[in-house]
């Protein structure tokens, strides 16, 4: 039987990798690479590395194909979104079909954690459910840029006995904050929503590139700090060509 | 300087341990065992063994205190809880000022992250403030027992676009399903508060001593698997004297 891993590298920092990862790894006949074009080049020589880095116990490809275009004329979101990953389902079962023989394995490399916000098992399911390539597969969880924030803050998310709302910059400006909660991580904001948030008293703690060498950390009253954050974040991404980057939001603690 | 790391090393998995804590663990003299009594000592053992597995560069001593027990007197939850973190700040204060010299390093394991429902860095913060004892201190990120949840279930917490809350037993029994999202991750659930939703059409993932050898995976619709996770986890809290256990309800996709 083919085996594929869907494994969780980290957030960007190669020593945020566990050793369920690294050994399985060393089990992976090729490695699948979904390219995103020039401008994330950095990522995929992260992934390279981190392969580079903790493979010693084996010889191993990587495959890299350029993962297909969202297609802008399809007015949804979660549409769009759908149509995507039947796509990607697409190009996976042709790459278990060509590329993994009879009991080889296979990986994708995942930031993060396949848990939270990433499509690769979604699209996993799609191929199953065509019903064209057998095969098992394994997920390995992955430290979130969510918990390499908080540490690099030194912070708690939740407050004691409170909940923690993870939700992403699409749905906080359509919907503003989250009331249920005091606290809430947004992910996936390509548009600063948290610029429509200052007239509120909350604190924000923001990081970008966590855990790289491009690490930048700011924080405090949102208020404050809105506009110098959104600076920061347009420069970066500008020089950089691309940006991860993560925040918490704080309702101030009621006494 | 002193040094303190809070090393977060997962959910039960000693291979979910990352690079960064192995790295930091050998550079560390003294580890701080914070101990809750003898029916977790299945707890101590693993992280002893941890310790032993992954330490091969230095001697280092393992310094065990018994957690201070909270006061049932004080009724308000947030109350208790916080007076109880004063006890353990003393506690800690007094086992840097004993145990480290001056440039040693001393270290707190962490199950799960330390970011999340751990009280460590609250803890920290109030040695901090106290001002009798100085060092410096050091955050690194582990696997959540959500997470390694996810992993073995092999589902992505989030549906698209969508967001994910992360709460409590308690504030899922006073409050039930939070309205802001379709996913609801509940931990520090000691009395199964799942039991209170069984009219709604909802699924969860269910998984105890995720992980371990002692790992048991349920899920279905609540209705009709409510019971059984119910019956299940009261026998593996007697055979085993403790239990951790994390779930997640996903409500059903609207179309």
């Amino acid at each position: 039987m083919r085996k594929l891993y869907i494994i969780g590298i980290g957030a960007g920092d190669p020593e945020q990798i566990t050793v369920q990862a690294i050994r399985a790894m060393n089990t992976v006949d090729v490695f699948f690479f979904m390219n995103k074009g020039d401008a994330k080049s950095d990522l995929v020589r992260l992934r390279k590395e981190i392969c580079e880095r903790y493979i010693d116990q084996r010889t191993y490809r990587i495959v890299e194909v350029t993962d297909p275009e969202r297609d802008p004329s399809i007015a949804s979101y979660a549409v769009r979104v759908e149509a995507w990953h039947q796509q990607r389902a697409i190009v996976y079962e042709e790459l278990i079909e060509r590329e993994l023989g009879e009991g080889d394995c296979g990986a994708v490399l995942v930031w993060g954690d396949p848990s939270l916000y990433d499509s690769t098992l979604r699209v996993i399911n799609h191929v199953i459910e065509r019903g064209k390539v057998s095969f098992d597969y394994e997920v390995i969880p992955g430290i979130t840029s969510v918990q390499a924030l908080a540490a690099r803050h030194k912070i708690v998310l939740n407050g004691i006995g409170e909940s923690v709302c993870i939700t992403t910059g699409r749905q906080l400006a359509a919907g503003g904050l989250p009331v249920d909660t005091e606290n809430v991580v947004v992910m996936l904001d390509g548009n600063s929503s948290f610029k429509g948030l200052t007239d509120q008293d909350v604190t924000i703690y923001w990081g970008a590139y966590v855990g790289t060498e491009k690490e930048i950390l700011l924080s405090g009253k949102l208020g404050e700090v809105a506009e110098i954050i959104e600076r920061t974040r347009r420069e970066a991404r500008t020089s950089n060509g691309w940006i991860m980057d993560t925040y918490l939001i704080k309702k101030p603690v009621l006494v």
